[in-house]
């Protein structure tokens, strides 16, 4: 790991751990075992650190939602595979997740404007799918939009209690929320 | 508003807006107008002040859950009004959602473990309605732990979307993501 990916794994297990505000560019220090001069040839701002964080989680997850669609003109099978990149992205980056969720408000414009348009970014992307599939009479759904903040929030929450020893793997856990984001949009026809 | 529920009021807009670690009791003094002293004749701590906010909200959730399952026989009844009433909860209790869901590791023992065991309770009064409605032959559930949380997760995400100003009100939101749980659970049959 390079000094600069290491500076921003500590600060990321400390935003996670503490928060943004209760952690300071010392505590990030501490953590490397760096005093102030080395940290910043690194990073200019813990702002930087957690805009960095930020964006480059929403990224991840646009590439993964944009792979997922891409591979299939089936509806289902888009969805399906939306929903498990989703779960997986949280089962597997429990800190990123508590960050994302936690610290927007402590994130300064331009970077959380930013961050807010790719999270309506990838929101759409999943909404799209949906709109698609009830245009093509295999949803049936009353209201795009609240099934799709339903299946992002439900996915959300996995990072919340998943724990990478316990008795569901990650595949596990995505498979089942996959089947349960499709059966709340198919209907019951 | 009592001063005792006053000071309550205060500390939970303040650890729900800048955290539980960044508030001290001195800003929740200066948003009341209050000097340390009168401060600390209503309330031992900020720590008495977060366990007392996060047992409520619980004991809250409890009973209305209660409420929910006991008024009926019918699962689906059980499991519209439970989901229901924790959409209107987050809708309603947007302050208690974010400290709830945020500042868990912020409370020390005893109440850490009350809180804990209480969340369990909550969940556990969930599956046990999948679990009659599966036996039932009511509901077609794989696992009804991983719907249960599915369930709950969608719903507290309300807390961090919905706005009372919104295009949909309280009680629209609440119907849609009962239907959605519903469907959820009762297989495509």
């Amino acid at each position: 790991m390079t000094d600069a990916l290491a500076v921003r794994a500590a600060a990321l297990t400390l935003f996670a751990d503490r928060g943004y505000r209760a952690t300071t560019m010392a505590d990030i220090g501490a953590a490397l075992g760096m005093r102030g001069p080395s940290l910043y040839r690194h990073v200019r701002s813990k702002q930087e650190l957690l805009s960095e964080i930020m964006i480059e989680t929403m990224h991840t997850l646009i590439a993964d939602q944009k792979a997922a669609v891409e591979a299939s003109d089936d509806v289902v099978v888009q969805l399906r595979r939306l929903v498990e990149a989703h779960v997986r992205f949280h089962a597997r980056n429990r800190e990123h997740a508590f960050v994302g969720n936690r610290e927007i408000d402590s994130l300064e414009n331009p970077a959380r404007q930013l961050v807010l348009d790719l999270r309506r970014n990838y929101e759409r992307g999943l909404r799209a799918v949906i709109e698609r599939g009830r245009d093509a009479d295999r949803f049936d759904v009353a209201d795009p939009r609240l099934a799709s903040y339903a299946i992002l929030d439900m996915g959300i929450g996995v990072a919340a209690w998943f724990r990478s020893d316990g008795p569901r793997s990650v595949e596990q856990v995505a498979y089942t929320y996959a089947d349960q984001a499709v059966r709340m949009v198919a209907g019951r026809g």
